[in-house]
């Protein structure tokens, strides 16, 4: 398996204050304007996926946690409901490929899944080939809306609020890579006192979403109620569609969240919570679910 | 069409300071600590792109500058090489969709393509259906990468240091939709002295890039030689490629590369810049484009 991250040299330019303010101390300090350094990047890899031979996706990922990762992106493509439907999934060695690798070289770049018998990997959304031309905001979520089995509306778990406004400095402080990169997204699942149970890091926020959910799947913790899912950007259609999937009762982001994932944690009934920084956040959706502060 | 924003109601709850130092003014000033009020939410809806009324895509994305996504999808994918491979692109009005609109309810999510005769969308890569196991990092790029006609090793622009670090700001107060919602990326494309051309905003960081690729083709401005692309957020593998098939010589990024964003931009030619911010910036591949502070 390929590292997470990557080892580059990089030249650092120090321009000194530009008129916002922030810091332009190096220069200032008397450093080097123009220094060579080492400089660690999030590693990024191509991920293919296929069932029974079959190519079914192609994602590009951080490498680690990657049966997680296509355990979560089967499971939240609506491709398999359950961990029973798995029968394997490999994560192939490299040894085929015919390259000359190098040590630490990036391998094992294909997941080959085996569903078990009678499940394949249709086609789920109709969006593309209805024969509707135009397509409105109504009936978008309908036609991209995978079905789930997992109702949220008797989840009637309850966070207070400052509990969800702390979530952000956990999720930092276990972000292992982030902290050497600068480079990637991350979701965190925690209890709804605010424990940290599970997190995941990817260079794609679905990624890592997908890789919270494969990992709970594996383990026998769906649907993952009274849970909080934290995502360390914003909130968009995809990243709520995938929390409804894994039945959590609560999705809060750290930033802005788009309005069709609005419309979708609306219909859905999961309460969704942005710009979750500094002390305050936004409640979307099923507010009752967040404890104001006395 | 759709608009950029959505209004929805929020409940909006300070908590009071959580340790992390930052704004807990709202509660300190003895405002409510939990308030109900409007909020504007940057738009996500689907795009299906078609050709010849066979769907090959779908995106979501922010709605506007559809025409300009449409064709610079199909460019960066490597679908077309020129503007005049395009016969016609129609953005549908919905008038076909059968549901009941309200006034600025969602329409115009489908782009019909004409291609001139001759082209089609066929698979380019051949990642998945390669009958190789594992795809090592060498050959991902090779599997990976669309071809392009424009070379970068001949544009021998160099730009300061200090034009580049000043680039996010310029951005930034060019972001009219991000001002309002906090929920957008964007792409601006800037000359060598720093003058902004063109900026396009999205929810997707691709959709913002190609956007203003499809305008520049469109405008007959390709290869957008001597120019730099700026991106709100990190390089990934898939922004490198865009911009080097756009022939644009620099890209800046305000956050952090991918490893494999670093390995495409350095085989490339592209002088890739990130951590663009605060008055420093770290140059990943070829640094003689950028022009020290003296």
């Amino acid at each position: 398996m390929a590292g997470r991250t990557a080892r580059r040299r990089v030249t650092r330019i120090c321009v000194g204050d530009t008129g916002n303010g922030a810091a332009a101390g190096d220069s200032a300090l008397g450093k080097a304007a123009v220094s060579e350094r080492a400089d660690l990047l999030a590693a990024e890899e191509p991920l293919g996926i296929r069932i029974g031979g079959e190519a079914v996706s192609l994602t590009m990922r951080t490498p680690g946690d990657d049966v997680d990762l296509t355990a979560g992106f089967l499971f939240t493509e609506g491709i398999i409901s359950s961990a029973s439907d798995i029968v394997s999934i490999r994560i192939c060695d490299g040894s085929q490929c015919g390259h000359d690798h190098e040590a630490g070289d990036a391998m094992g770049n294909i997941a080959d899944v085996t569903l078990r018998a009678g499940l394949a990997a249709g086609p789920r959304r109709n969006f593309l080939t209805s024969s509707a031309c135009g397509v409105c905001g109504k009936a978008s979520i309908a036609e991209l809306r995978v079905p789930g089995r997992f109702g949220l509306d008797e989840d009637l778990v309850q966070v207070p609020a400052d509990v969800l406004a702390g979530l952000p400095d956990a999720l930092r402080r276990a972000q292992r890579v982030f902290e050497r990169t600068g480079g990637l997204h991350a979701a965190g699942l925690f209890s709804a006192a605010g424990e940290l149970m599970a997190v995941r890091e990817d260079v794609g926020r679905h990624n890592a979403v997908d890789k919270v959910v494969g990992w709970a799947l594996q383990g026998g913790l769906l649907p993952l109620r009274g849970r909080v899912l934290l995502v360390s950007g914003r909130a968009s259609f995809e990243l709520v569609q995938k929390t409804v999937l894994a039945g959590v009762p609560v999705l809060a982001a750290v930033s802005a969240p788009s309005s069709l994932a609005v419309e979708l944690a609306e219909d859905a009934g999961l309460t969704l919570a942005g710009f979750v920084r500094g002390g305050s956040l936004n409640v979307y959706s099923a507010p009752w679910r967040v404890i104001p502060p006395r």
